[in-house]
């Protein structure tokens, strides 16, 4: 976490620099709006999965306050002065692949998909919105806090474990699946938008990277022990 | 339509009458409720197949401006002292079956489901609410008329269809289909609700059965006019 004074970049956490900053943010902006209207998709797919009414309301409830997220960050790049279309567009290809690669073939999975999917995703956007300005992480952390999202489909899956517990094992599976889905993308997403890579490894591929290398690394393992917690809140092999 | 003074129900568009009245109100109510739960899920299907950012986000905000909808009928439903849960969840297996034998190839069938068949179930609502009190009829109304969700679907297909024209004959005998599929659900939704027939058909098949079937034709004219309006706006065979 050094700062790189020959670009004029700020890559120590909560340190407001230059205008490739800004592009930086625009772009974090992008992913966690584009990563809202795909979890609004997989929350509203998961309730037209679901048999019961009870499930039915409440996904639906759930998908349509994470539109409203996605509503909220476009508002945001909107202040910004730049068209979301623009900035979000460019995102979905990224996200259209993990989900077709990453394609629940029930309920259950889609559940998982929801909750350990999009909690890597949120995760992937708290880590880097750490190395953007303090107004946009206080935006990003409070949009992706989201308990109740959460805690729904957690009583959900372990209820649908407790009634068959012989899905414990295809689940655990599905869930490692869906991290490595993720990860997959996360280089994708590193590779396709450099002024992101950039803020996070602290230079483009110079002399510096070195330090950026170790904070990766740093931020792997957060992401990976973040993904083993809600492994086991489920009740599975993380 | 004549009084059946015998069991006391008015059969006449707009008299408010018994409690038998009152159970035919709530089991519209909930097919109405269950059918913008389900128009949630056709178009946030829709927006899933969507490609281009500027469609996932139309279809998006026309799917969450349905669940709203649904929320505001279980709103009724809890004023009027009822369980929504007891009232929708008997029309989720008739839904469920119109959206499993109706499943969409592709998101032009999809926006045809959501235009001509969410329309249909709307016109379905609306003649049923002609004879329930003043109060539910214009709640019915208000909540059914919704010309921007129809005029972003009619423009994409009809864009589409600019764009390959070739798929008209096959879209035309879909809507054929989507139309003989809702046709059959309403049957089954006449055979399973008593008080929601009675009301229309005018007593539970007794003498009176003349006239109540007089008016079902009428309906079933009426519906079958306003298929083929839609269609034609889609610049479709009919």
């Amino acid at each position: 976490m050094v700062a790189d004074a020959e670009n004029g970049h700020a890559v120590e956490p909560g340190v407001v620099a230059s205008e490739a900053d800004l592009a930086a943010e625009i772009d974090l902006l992008g992913l966690i709006g584009c990563a809202e209207l795909f979890a609004f998709e997989t929350l509203a797919r998961d309730a037209a999965l679901a048999t019961t009414l009870e499930a039915k309301v409440a996904l639906g409830a759930i998908a349509c306050r994470e539109y409203e997220h996605f509503a909220m960050v476009s508002g945001r790049l909107i202040e910004i002065g730049v068209d979301p279309e623009d900035v979000l567009g460019v995102y979905v290809p990224i996200l259209t692949d993990f989900h077709r690669k990453a394609a629940p073939r029930d309920l259950l999975e889609g559940l998982m998909e929801a909750y350990v999917g999009h909690g890597i995703s949120a995760d992937f956007g708290r880590e880097i919105s750490r190395y953007v300005d303090p107004g946009t992480r206080e935006f990003v952390d409070q949009l992706l806090t989201d308990d109740d999202r959460s805690q729904y489909i957690v009583s959900h899956i372990r209820k649908s474990l407790r009634d068959d517990p012989g899905a414990a094992g295809r689940l655990a599976l599905w869930g490692r699946r869906l991290m490595g889905e993720a990860l997959a993308q996360a280089q994708r997403v590193a590779a396709d938008r450099p002024d992101l890579a950039r803020i996070v490894l602290g230079g483009s591929g110079g002399g510096e990277s070195g330090a950026g290398l170790a904070e990766f690394t740093n931020i792997l393992a957060r992401l990976t022990a973040a993904h083993s917690e809600r492994m086991q809140n489920l009740g599975l092999a993380p």
